[in-house]
């Protein structure tokens, strides 16, 4: 299998050290070998902060990285900033832009088997040219694919989620559940897992909008008009989706033993058992692109960056998991 | 402190054969006496179905349950049933009915210690002359209380959640959320904290209805406009009030060592945690009524009643946490 590549994210965040703290566990861990895109100095400092001394070798090319991982964290290319965490700017933004950008291209080109990108922070990326709502979109573009196309998964030990709609105020929700959106969601999902998480057939619970389902319309009507259509719509396509649940009842832990993602509706209903079941261990998976991408599903935590405090948990699983789906991929090929 | 009393609920669900197995468990759980509104014969036979002789023993008051609670389930009065799980009709949902009145009565009356309410079926309950939305406006009506005055809370081993909305359409959630409900609910919240469950300077974790709570207004501004002020308004009197705070970080596990109670803005939010974590172990508690009062939070559970499926560890913490919280106010009074 091809190295993975990995970007830096932001460096005044919590990204660096944690990327340093993944290969200072790969062994522990059984991670696969990974290159990050810049950061020589960078990863060695932010290291350093957390009582490690990092060995550190740039790689021409990726091509260095298995013979280099063993020994080092292969850093691949010359961008590099000082080390302040906590101070995000300007210079840092276009820094993680620049990796982001490399690493991108290095995977939609096959030369890595896949995608781990950092922590950025969106308002700094927007001054220094980064015009996506987010990394996934950026990525999807660079794929060629359309955004909506490009499916967000949550997925931890004990869970995985796709929330329908993201970056919303909640009142503008309902209006956005549509059967096409779920149709479209639900078949890049139920493809995915297949292919990249090898489950031959997925099981696709769908979670619903109102309380209690709407209880037969008493409590909305989205439920009848919209999801349960798309649910049979799914259905006659041979996918196993199901539903719609009550969403309070679907992430107890007897109901999350028959499905393999469920398929939510708004942000918080897929973030909230995710993160009080999973946290620190939560990767980001981007489904239905060319190339493997996953990232850790937390923020740059400027507060805590440099004081030792951030988990590399979800940082190793992300990277784990890339490794898994690139496996996959290339055993298929 | 006195007896508590427990209203059997609909006589056809897991009610009855929860309560039973309640009483059998009451020593290694340590639970305070407690005599149930009817149902001599359905209780014996639904604990039969579980492989339990159960005695049970007829008492006129509830004066002699101390004395009897120790070799027998104390049962109040002539009201009882044949049992038949999972077939509600008419003459269960009245059976319910009166059960919950006369319980509620002895509670207010103060001759019960708390009420425990079993479930019931709203939906027969209505044909009976029910005209309530749950059996919470029910027992805020019985003590006089404004059915919005009368604060659901649901309280597992790791986490409590306050609702600020119940039953709507996710759609009209947005609408509902004031300034006044959020003020009136955080203070009866705190009071009932401190009287009821003894902690001194409660604290309240309040939810943003919007995710990333609306990202400075980028993403909905009702926490600009409404939930940040109502915060401050409470901390104005002295209430240990904080938030908003993003939703999805709310509940994980670093998150929940901060505070007493998180109040949500809507059911999901309160309830797809509480299940997560605490399923099958989760109290409804309503605070801010001159008596104490619990549930199990749960259904009446029809399509498993009579199998020996349903767990009764919610029926356990209902009864002992209405215990703790008589015992409470019996120790100020």
């Amino acid at each position: 299998m091809k190295p993975l590549v990995v970007s830096l994210g932001d460096p005044a965040g919590v990204g660096p050290e944690l990327v340093a703290e993944a290969w200072i566990a790969r062994d522990r861990e059984a991670l696969p070998p990974f290159a990050v895109v810049g950061g020589v100095r960078l990863l060695a400092s932010a290291a350093a902060a957390r009582g490690h001394a990092l060995p550190v070798e740039p790689v021409a090319s990726l091509d260095e990285v298995a013979d280099a991982f063993g020994r080092a964290l292969p850093v691949l290319g010359d961008l590099d900033a000082p080390w302040r965490p906590g101070e995000p700017d300007k210079d840092g933004a276009a820094l993680a832009l620049a990796s982001l950008e490399r690493a991108t291209a290095l995977a939609v080109s096959g030369e890595a088997g896949g995608l781990v990108t950092g922590p950025i922070a969106k308002s700094l990326l927007g001054e220094v040219g980064f015009h996506f709502p987010g990394q996934t979109e950026f990525v999807a573009h660079a794929c060629g694919i359309a955004a909506q196309d490009a499916v967000m998964m949550l997925a931890g030990p004990q869970l995985r989620t796709i929330p329908l709609t993201v970056h919303l105020p909640l009142a503008r929700v309902p209006g956005q559940i549509t059967l096409d959106l779920l149709v479209r969601r639900g078949r890049i999902a139920a493809a995915a897992l297949q292919r990249d998480f090898g489950i031959a057939a997925p099981r696709i619970a769908v979670a619903a909008l109102n309380p209690h389902a709407g209880e037969d319309g008493r409590m909305g009507d989205e439920e009848i008009r919209i999801i349960a259509p798309a649910i049979a719509a799914l259905r006659g396509e041979g996918i196993e989706a199901t539903g719609p649940y009550p969403a309070d009842a679907l992430f107890a832990p007897r109901a999350r033993r028959d499905y393999d993602v469920a398929l939510c509706m708004y942000h918080d209903q897929a973030l909230i058992p995710l993160k009080a079941l999973d946290f620190d261990r939560g990767v980001n998976v981007t489904l239905g692109l060319p190339i493997v991408r996953t990232s850790a599903d937390h923020g740059t935590a400027f507060g805590i960056a440099g004081s030792g405090q951030a988990d590399p948990g979800a940082t190793i699983a992300a990277i784990r998991m890339a490794g898994e789906c690139a496996a996959r991929r290339a055993s298929i090929a």
